[in-house]
């Protein structure tokens, strides 16, 4: 095979991919998330990356974000296989796996999804067309208990505060409590109503006031006494309210319990924000958004959600109300990297790099490497006999914290340069005992 | 939003997906193979799902099973963008990724991927249109040490060997010691022949003898002489060929080599097969198949894979070399699903449920289930203060191995019925120190 012509590829828009010193990690994060989610109970599932467009636009508002699959030679059997697209969430996928194996499934059901998914949208720092969602949800038969409403925030809080990146702050509200408000005004719109409250982020309230007087055709009075509830906080200012009708009280009430849920993290973790309005129409009750107070440069929510009433209704003829939240993973993960806050100081798994002095100790480094790895160590032997100076170069390049001379029996940890002289096996013990 | 109508979705054929408790399976032997894996210092990588097209069909075979993206509502700026298509390996991206980021890798270059790949061929058991590879390979820059040849089988070994799917045996081969013969006869289109000899497993040697002779135009004699030497086995019988030229001399040292370094491993499970000749131009010395032998419904080879000359020749003007095996992971779990030999018996990570006695003992049971957390548990609070039996059923349901009653504090081992009393923080205690 000749060297005729080089093509030199470029990074396809959008869809990310890191050096594997970033992707060690990623998958850490990935790992403790993970872990968290297991350690309240939530099972896996992984649906596939493609789900029929007839399922994916079922709802009808994201289908310009939806890649479609054709295979590059398609023949005419082809013509008959439904159309498929990449999945651009994991609800989606999750509705329509809930409806096909709901007699083979356990309620209530608490999975966790951590996949990837995709969405034809302009890429930006922060918006790719490929990345992972790490959700969980929990659905149920006909009723579910408020209690896991409290569970979502507890669970996320800990998935991202072990990340180290700074304080976490849950901001939760309950739609129940402005919907009542609305109603009890009679505004029958709803939509352009929350959907200008959903905008106090951005604008001052004068501004939003006239807004919902202009475009929303309410009062004066009314815009006011919509502004004031949204800046109502804290439990006790919360139980204050004076609720107008059963879906005020109703909201009154489960925000006032899932807050009081949570009391045991810390103040600044849970805020009661009646201006989160979220989804518009998807969500029925409890909402949820998350901002990390020490990264200036993460602006939106790191993880949203809230509470459903009814997960797959298109699907199936059972009523499955349930409660949901999803971190933006990559999105999180790639700011995070951007502005320089993720440290990396390894690019290999590898714990313990066994220098090979010889060709003749082959066998001994093998074997020394060998029993490493029965304890619990990630190990490479040096892949030929080249001076101790270029062995250790590697390790050092690659980040690995310590070098073995098999035929000495003795030991080096790199970041602080100790030298032991010492058996593998009771090295491996003192280390093992640490 | 009232319940219209219906629409019962159908899987998508060739794309699975598993019930929890299998998914909960399928995540161990993940888990395990990429422990493995990380335990010899390779590192992971994680490419796009997505590829250009024009790095997809380098290789100009394989484009018939490509699945091209579309976004569903393009708009004209789309035009402009690259055309691309799903990876259908992991080993053309790991070669456009090694040559867009050589600058910044070190080498030799010890990477895995456990990823999902998507091929638009025709779907049946053990062959899907979306499926998980797990792959290793080493990659170094003009030279590549042997010594790497002989890692790929004792890493695959130990992976698989975890699975607890009975006897693995991996089949190695050396393709420059049939090539070499070929060449010593003067035949010089060795593929026709190569393919021929690649038969013997489905064929009697006779038939592939007529059909050397009769395709490809060898005299009976050369016929002979290519099957006398594809039947050797053993490093002994290896080491015995009387080489005709360089070529076969080096592949019968190589060879050889491989062999001696994994004597470490049972007799069964490492085994020269000159048969195995695999890919027929892109692998150019070492070459190995893997074989179930205590699974009869698997019977073509699970990981196989080689070393090669050069990994990414087509985008960057350096040499490469490197050799890798890859594992066909869905393929491997469907069948051996789909036959009974996996088990399973939990559907949920839960290790504990804790009892809710009452409304109450609400506060009480969630502090217990933060106690149990924090030393390690997976632990679920039951979501309602129904009866104990109900509450039981469940955790019998999802194969939950422990309850635990935080107001007697009893807990109770489902699996034997036994019954004590005993502080949770103590019940920690004893149950982690086993």
């Amino acid at each position: 095979m000749s060297k005729k012509q080089i093509y030199k590829p470029k990074p396809v828009s959008g869809f990310p991919e890191w050096l594997p010193e970033i992707r060690m990690i990623e998958q850490q994060w990935l790992d403790h998330i993970r872990r968290v989610f297991e350690s309240y109970g939530y099972a896996s599932i992984e649906t596939p990356a493609a789900e029929e467009i007839d399922v994916l636009t079922a709802k009808g508002e994201t289908d310009k974000e939806i890649y479609t699959l054709t295979r590059l030679q398609a023949d005419e059997d082809s013509k008959k296989e439904a159309r498929i697209g990449l999945h651009f969430d994991q609800t989606v996928p999750f509705a329509r796996y809930t409806a096909m194996h709901f007699n083979e499934l356990d309620f209530p059901f608490k999975r966790y999804a951590m996949q990837k998914v995709w969405r034809g949208e302009r890429p930006q720092l922060g918006r790719m067309r490929e990345f992972y969602q790490c959700d969980i949800d929990v659905i149920h038969v006909d009723n579910l208990p408020l209690h896991f409403d409290a569970e979502m925030p507890a669970v996320i809080y800990e998935a991202l505060e072990g990340l180290d990146i700074g304080r976490i702050q849950i901001r939760i509200s309950n739609r129940k409590i402005l919907l009542g408000l609305l109603d009890a005004m009679g505004i029958e719109d709803t939509i352009p109503v929350t959907r200008t409250v959903d905008k106090q982020d951005k604008l001052p309230a004068n501004e939003v006031i006239q807004l919902l007087t202009t475009e929303c055709s309410l009062t004066e009075n009314q815009a006011h006494k919509i502004i004031t509830l949204t800046k109502v906080s804290g439990v006790d200012d919360i139980r204050a309210i004076t609720p107008e009708n059963d879906q005020m009280r109703e909201g009154i009430e489960e925000l006032a319990f899932v807050l009081d849920q949570l009391s045991h993290l810390p103040d600044e973790a849970i805020v009661a924000d009646l201006s989160i309005v979220r989804g518009l129409d998807y969500y029925t009750g409890t909402v949820y958004e998350t901002r990390l107070l020490d990264i200036p440069e993460f602006t939106s929510s790191v993880c949203s959600g809230g509470r459903y009433d009814d997960l797959a209704g298109s699907y199936i003829n059972k009523h499955l109300p349930g409660v949901g939240i999803s971190i933006g993973f990559t999105r999180l993960f790639d700011v995070l990297r951007h502005n320089g806050y993720i440290k990396n100081t390894r690019k290999t798994p590898t714990d313990i790099l066994v220098i090979l002095p010889s060709d003749n100790a082959r066998t001994l480094a093998t074997d020394t490497a060998h029993t490493l790895r029965e304890n619990g160590w990630n190990v490479e032997v040096y892949h030929a006999p080249q001076k101790i100076g270029k062995q250790i170069n590697y390790a050092e390049k690659k980040g690995i914290p310590h070098i073995y001379f098999p035929d000495l029996g003795e030991f080096k940890n790199l970041s602080n340069g100790e030298q032991t002289k010492i058996d593998a096996k009771a090295w491996i013990k003192k280390i093992g005992d640490d």
